[in-house]
């Protein structure tokens, strides 16, 4: 889309879409055709997508695809936080259910995969059943979570934690967005009240598992040129807010030896910490991305520096051992530069980590593809992360260009979206079976 | 002032004067009692100055000096670039002029001694001479610069500038201040006229020499212990906008040995600058103050950083070597990690070496005091540093309490104020003998 604004989607897509991937039902240029109708809701002028969780453009997408659930013989409903269910009744229906999807609401100027890709997925697996004949076992539900990205209240993942139960709901309600308007407006300008939002959570009993396809947003299958993999776990981040406490002072009146300078003990921080996450995982990633400098004077010594630290692991003893190293090596800094240092951790959210049992199904399901298995991590959350919380639950990745997301230029070519489908399918049919 | 709002300026300085040192004419009380009356015009709610240059404020301060200037004998009268000179007929009134003298405006909510201390010296030794019937043989003026501290628009020194010639006419026209006046407003405001301003132009070769006396705004004389200093020069600043761009990316989902990470180099480069500046001189200061991180989000790996340097040294050379050896640093640093990186000077203020034969005069001067001759570089910029280009120029530092400037609670005792009018009236006196 990115290089091509004035081109359609669809036909972006299906330039160079290799067609001996449609097989046993499967159709790329469907994909094509409703990921082009899904990206013409929200367009933005410089073709990102504009879909804030619990906006009129969220729902005209979810109405959109429910109306392509309706078509392919699903029976449809909103739950009560507006997670829309398209259910396929199994041959033998009163086992537990089989979920699959994503969300459909994005970033301000995000791509048009990020989401989309998973709820489109799910939703082939059961035209592709359609066009073969085939009747799961098991109930089987496409499913698209409200407000994953968590774009209007800066939180997120809304309609995966209403269906938990994991959602604070008085914390939920202190929410304002940036209109000024708190959670309980918003929700009700969106068709839904207050009343009955936290009934969304459900007998979590009866679903069997879960498994989402999502684009990878990281460079590592591009690298290994692999069309999907295999997500190992999902890294919550934790967050370290640090400060560092010195002395402000004239930039030109004080020697050098007789500063205690808050910015320079940040940047030996700052440079310090890309070598602790290999200390404690390979998977363990740090990063300063935030840092407020006070005064923020040419020529002032800076007097005091707030920033931020985010740790990511898939293991969680990983992340608390990162956060220590950090720690340490902020005091240590701290001292030797005769500053003080204070620190709080604001957010810590438990990462998941996918079941070897699910690995193994999705493992036997690449071999039919002849793909060579592949693992990875996914450092960004899904709502994946929260369902792998309660049940057995499973992420595929698919290749992105470049890397980019939550951005215009957003990639995945046609074909690695349906090696996705045809992954997801497998792994539908092998959990169906055992 | 700081810790004791409520009680009087003058009441607090007399509180732990040293009376002996009321000898030859000079008179502690007389200073406690002007720095009081001074402190009065423009006080802030915290107890400290504001007195912008060209504010109602600022004329005010210059008028009761000048009162006070005509009640001690001198010729007053106002330049036309508002400068203030008050001056002594000398017994042989043909000789260049000696000028002695500083400032009375401040920064915003600044301090009662940076300024007013240097004028108040200047006047106290005609008020001394006059005590003890002394008569020089050159003339003697008293001096009040407008606007040094450049706090209206961000440039100062506007009248020394003016009174050398120093000021492009066309920058100084173009400058707005927050108020949105432009300077020939401000001026007119303040009772001048754009027409003759720059008239203020003095023929230099009819002035003998410049001594100022300012606070230290340091730590240097408070650690040696010492009530005064000879400045060995004034360090004009150099500034060095360095940018470092890399990639932006998400901090999860970007693995540790895949990130070209702008704010990681910038670390390790606001980390190794402190080395640097002991390389080239004794003298030099080097700092990063101000820093602006993009997009400067919490789980962003940072794609570019802009940082500004501000190096000083009062050795032009020395400068010139460190704004070289940083540049230096910062390509290599930026190799290192494959990141691009860009310079811009975007301010160059030469330095000003005071010549030996006037700090051979001044350790004369305090050799007769039984003080110690202790010599320190000034790191800010002063009216001397304007006026020393031109001709023999010198400065007399007064001891700051820790250092604090540009501060209500900046402070100076009474004592070492009185001892910096000593030295500045031997130096004075050394030079009319010479």
């Amino acid at each position: 889309m990115n290089n091509a604004a004035a081109s359609r989607l669809d036909e972006l897509l299906l330039a160079d879409y290799d067609y001996t991937l449609d097989y046993r039902g499967v159709s790329g240029k469907r994909i094509a055709q409703r990921l082009y109708e899904l990206s013409k809701i929200g367009l933005t002028d410089e073709n990102g997508s504009y879909r804030i969780g619990f906006s009129a453009e969220e729902k005209e997408a979810k109405v959109l695809v429910a109306k392509w659930m309706t078509e392919a013989g699903l029976q449809v409903k909103q739950d009560e936080a507006g997670n829309i269910i398209g259910r396929l009744a199994g041959k033998e229906n009163e086992l537990p259910s089989i979920l699959s999807g994503s969300h459909v609401d994005s970033v301000p100027n995000g791509g048009h995969f990020d989401g989309p890709l998973g709820v489109l997925a799910a939703l082939e697996v059961v035209e592709a059943w359609r066009e073969t004949g085939f009747k799961p076992m098991h109930p089987y539900e496409v499913i698209i979570f409200s407000d994953e990205e968590g774009a209007r209240f800066n939180g997120g993942l809304t309609g995966s934690r209403a269906m938990t139960g994991d959602i604070d709901v008085e914390n939920q309600l202190s929410l304002v967005d940036s209109q000024g308007s708190n959670f309980q407006t918003v929700i009700e300008n969106n068709g839904l009240t207050l009343d009955t939002f936290f009934q969304a959570k459900r007998d979590l009993s009866k679903i069997k598992a879960y498994v989402e396809v999502h684009i990878e947003q990281g460079k590592r299958l591009e690298k290994e040129n692999l069309p999907v993999g295999i997500v190992t776990g999902i890294a919550g981040p934790s967050w370290l807010k640090i400060i560092l406490s010195g002395e402000a002072g004239h930039a030109g009146n004080t020697p050098m030896d007789d500063r205690k300078d808050a910015l320079v003990a940040a940047g030996e921080l700052i440079a310090a910490i890309p070598a602790l996450p290999r200390q404690v995982s390979s998977t363990a990633v740090a990063t300063v991305g935030k840092i407020h400098v006070h005064p923020n004077g040419v020529n002032v010594i800076p007097g005091s520096v707030e920033l931020f630290v985010d740790i990511r692991d898939i293991y969680e003893d990983k992340v608390d051992e990162l956060v220590s190293l950090t720690i340490k090596k902020a005091a240590a800094i701290s001292e030797s530069h005769g500053i003080r240092f204070t620190y709080e951790q604001t957010l810590k959210v438990a990462p998941m980590l996918v079941q070897d049992e699910m690995k193994e199904l999705l493992e036997q399901s690449l071999q039919k593809m002849s793909i060579k298995p592949y693992y990875l991590p996914s450092g960004a959350g899904h709502d994946a992360m929260v369902l792998g919380r309660h049940l057995p639950s499973a992420m595929i990745f698919a290749r992105s260009r470049k890397g980019i997301s939550h951005n215009p230029a957003e990639w995945t070519t046609l074909s690695d979206c349906v090696q996705s489908v045809h992954l997801l399918k497998n792994m539908i049919e092998k959990l169906d079976e055992n």
